[in-house]
């Protein structure tokens, strides 16, 4: 189980590095300003995570593979070709952005569930689920805000909205198809619930 | 005590959590924006006190009844007649601001206070003092950093002045008046001073 | 031991105090902001590596010195003679930034990697370079947004680059020249490496 959520919070860690990345590209900042956001974006959820958690020191400062990874992808991107097929045009980068921040958040949030399990056993459904959202938003506020732009959170579809039905299913799943099943199903509903309301336009009212 | 407490913090998030409403619906947000923008103000705060006085799970972590509270309000607050009435004009937006945000700084100061008494029992008078004006200020600076305004507590007169003036009353007089009360008075009167500095435009030196 | 480390974060409370005063003033926010905006930027990069180590409450919270240190300089500051010294031309606003802005970047990446073999002393190396640099960089970026501005970190030369290497130094001679050196060379190249890449305008790589 341990190597399972291993592999998933550097799945997560990969994706979000890359929409750090791609941000700071846009904004012209230089490589090392690329590489800050990366791991800004890609540790942030996870440092917060822990940290409400009660878990410190954070499990980014106990083992150096999350941020090594981050800024190796940052370096990868800022390559001049990959930057120039990420972020090229704007579809392109609207592109990059929804793939690589819908797969962050979706996986962030199964991890942050499968976390606070571990950490709080007897807890009941409210504390995983809350968790679980704090720790998916958490990498995208941090990158949205440093950057000075309005946070994602705010202004994309059904965002927010997106990481709690995951959760949800994370925890409601759990007991009927097991940890892991219940937990890429709620990172997939997260991504699949992100693209189609990007698709399609999704909106909730607005105060007129 | 601890029921006169959890009323105390439940009157604060209803207070933040509407000025946090207030604020996404004068930036037109969608009714997620503002159920976010509520939450983070109500809560962030407590969780950023709790975090720091070392209680992890923060409360909001472990009873749903913040976050609930919060997202309800929210709703209420995004009603049509409901949000014409508290922002319809900018000076409705205002008043609705001034009662709200003191009121929650008011009321999350003297829980601050005395939860850091709580968690510290040995502690001298800086401890709560200084958890007390974070708790009060904390939700507002999320509010305002999240929604990208300069936070209330640069701009608005003798902001965090009052939350330490009724920090100091919760704790210089809790030995006097009995905690209830210490804390109902430090909260007035940091309600108060707020009213009054904006009603007669209470200016600090500036640098010219 | 001990000793040393309080003069040194004394050292880098004054520094850091001075920076976020005189973003403040230059601002033209009120005393009351110009002290707020010191004492977050003085104290907030301790309290984040103290709460990311696990060590609640936070220094700050305990020994009132750091936070009452902070608000008497921003007021030394905000005097008129003083002010107009430090902010009164552009230059002399950017010499100050420069030299209190090094200061307090090079001495709290030096006790942030103390701190964290005081708190994790079977640690290896990841764990305290990674402290001292968010340690580092962590009151700093508080202030820059909290002010509403793009983060230094992103725009000056070689910023965290700089506290990286510094800490890299802390980690590396302390075993070779004991401690209190080791802080004393890492906070000094963290130094003299912004005032040379400053000087010289080193730039690295950026996105076209």
């Amino acid at each position: 189980m341990d190597t399972f959520v291993l592999i998933l919070e550097l799945i997560g860690t990969v994706a979000f590095a890359v929409s750090g990345a791609v941000v700071a590209i846009r904004k012209r900042m230089d490589v090392f300003g690329v590489a800050i956001l990366a791991l800004t974006t890609a540790v942030g959820g996870g440092m917060i995570r822990d940290v409400l958690l009660g878990v410190t020191p954070p499990a980014t400062f106990r083992d150096p593979v999350y941020a090594l990874t981050a800024i190796l992808v940052s370096l990868i991107v800022f390559i001049k070709p990959v930057r120039h097929y990420l972020t090229g045009t704007h579809k392109a980068y609207q592109q990059t952005m929804l793939a690589m921040d819908s797969l962050g958040l979706g996986v962030f949030t199964a991890v942050g569930v499968s976390l606070a399990y571990v950490s709080q056993p007897e807890t009941g459904m409210f504390l995983p689920v809350f968790t679980g959202v704090l720790s998916g938003v958490g990498g995208g506020v941090l990158r949205d805000v440093m950057a000075g732009d309005t946070p994602y959170i705010f202004i994309k579809h059904i965002y927010a909205c997106a990481s709690l039905a995951g959760a949800l299913v994370c925890v409601l799943l759990r007991g009927v198809i097991g940890q892991a099943y219940a937990m890429i199903g709620g990172a997939a509903l997260i991504v699949i619930i992100r693209i189609l309301s990007a698709t399609y336009r999704w909106n909730l009212p607005r105060a007129d």
